[in-house]
């Protein structure tokens, strides 16, 4: 199969001449997957080896903000600090930018502000390369259509793809060489009473990043065959359960889906723990306070934090166990 | 396929007429697996869905004698103390001799004495099911071969096969009705610089027994599909592991197996989790020594305890880590 670079699938769709405007500027939600994205069949378009659902954290995420540069070189900011140019999430970003910068070689300001909770272990790339790409297609008015803006926010980090959207949001995995079908779109449907709640475990930075962890699974753990069918067999409960309203089944499935996906980087080598103490502690008092008769389950992410899920119903039984939870409604009303 | 009775099994390999002795009398030493045994194709007569690798723990296991009752019914003893005739331990013996008892009818003194450190983790069933199998043989002077002995403990418990012998010892799965062919035998090789710890996690009693979990497991969890492949390949890296006296690929092979096997736990419904915070603790500790350079490895059965793999030379160091550590040479000379 021919590999395709991120260029080549860019290309198609830019403009002959690039209008760069004064100002781009968007912002794009986290989101919370309930059926993981977890593996790849191409690393360097990130192309997902299975179908994944997630739901977007409403008010939390990234906003970011493109103008020209008033000197010579890329200037890019985080939360209010100016990066160097070498750092890791400068490079990132800047490669991200260069596939549509074209032929313009104008230097760009990209301001990024984040606001989700440092210690809730909400991944930010998802969320800073959704709005970066929304940013680019204000900035350089290039009008994508929503499929093309995900597949594109994609390339930059898979989960991404499903930050361009809000609400429940499913990224097909899609089949082409070019992946131009493996973006995400929104479901209709809305859940006015579902709660996410942010576990705050503390930790350092991770050692092994989403990306290698994912590929250390794919190559060193034979469990992980069986996890693309896990993960479309949880797909169809996850649609079944959004269509019926049916928490139980959404909660169940979200957990053992989660749950499995970290059990595929335990049977890794070398194996892959991102729990913490404090994450199985808090696993044992979900299952313990479920057994007492409370509607609640959680997920993970590459992370030892948990995010749980509930009722709005709970909300208050539940902040009682979990003193410093921080509660998302992901369908606000208006 | 024609479902067979335990009994059925035992039949044909007893004689006419018992000839009870005096007093029958065995020790069988506990055994820690390095390739695991999860999962039963037979749940009757405890046939595996694959096969398994253990070494045996020495003098750490359960010692049994039998002697005639004095009075009219079965009298149970667990280290020292006479059980009740219904408590579940009781029963299992019972429901064990009546397999050898025939018509006798005559009441026996079961006293079984563990001298395994509670707190260790160390399943006595399957050392307590084959010192009951031997001193059974023993008492009845049965004298039957060794794979016939391990197939018939292996009814009692599934681990209890490989607890028959001593040093590195196979379980193979076998493939017949009767299981007869389901048994363990001793491999030659010795590895005497070979070093067990047990590392001590404080635990109530276990919520879901390993009969329990494994059945759980493999109707649950669409990550067991994997596992039958995974211990193949490995029961193979052992062999050459144990072979070449290649440690530090014996440790890679006992960690990554039984953390695969954790993991089809961790992703069954409900999600089975055996570990505490403690044992996450004392994962990363293990781990973090041997990003130190220490050649140190772990395993686990269905408990929250590690069981440590190291060789001689490494076991100061190991002890000055882990300051309660119970060290166990498998091979001691003599």
């Amino acid at each position: 199969m021919l590999k395709l670079s991120k260029m080549d699938v860019v290309g198609p769709y830019l403009p002959q001449t690039l209008q760069p405007g004064e100002r781009g500027e968007a912002f794009a939600p986290s989101n919370i997957a309930l059926c993981k994205y977890w593996g790849k069949r191409d690393t360097g378009l990130n192309l997902p080896i299975n179908a994944s659902l997630s739901v977007s954290l409403a008010h939390l995420g990234s906003k970011t903000t493109i103008t020209p540069a008033t000197g010579a070189e890329d200037q890019v900011c985080l939360n209010g600090d100016l990066l160097a140019a070498d750092s890791r999430f400068a490079t990132k970003v800047v490669d991200f930018v260069d596939l549509f910068r074209g032929d313009l070689n104008q230097p760009l300001r990209i301001e990024t502000h984040n606001n989700i909770p440092t210690a809730a272990g909400l991944a930010s790339s998802a969320s800073g390369f959704a709005a970066l790409m929304l940013a680019l297609d204000d900035f350089y008015q290039l009008k994508l259509e929503p499929p093309v803006l995900s597949a594109f926010a994609r390339m930059g980090s898979g989960s991404a793809s499903r930050s361009v959207f809000e609400g429940f949001v499913e990224w097909q995995m899609g089949h082409r060489d070019d992946g131009m079908d493996s973006h995400a779109f929104q479901l209709s449907a809305r859940w006015p009473g579902l709660r996410i709640g942010l576990v705050k475990v503390a930790t350092g930075e991770k050692k092994v990043d989403s990306r290698a962890g994912m590929q250390r699974t794919v190559e060193s753990a034979h469990l992980y065959q069986s996890w693309p069918l896990q993960a479309a067999a949880d797909l169809e409960k996850l649609h079944q359960a959004i269509l019926a309203q049916d928490f139980a089944l959404l909660g169940e499935t979200a957990e053992q889906n989660a749950l499995s996906m970290h059990a595929t980087m335990i049977a890794s080598w070398p194996p892959l723990l991102y729990w913490q103490p404090d994450s199985v502690a808090a696993m044992h008092k979900v299952w313990q306070l479920r057994a007492e008769g409370l509607a609640l389950y959680f997920t993970m992410d590459a992370g030892p934090n948990l995010k749980l899920l509930f009722e709005a119903e709970d909300q208050a039984a539940i902040e009682q166990q979990f003193p410093d939870l921080e509660v998302v409604n992901p369908f606000p009303a208006g």
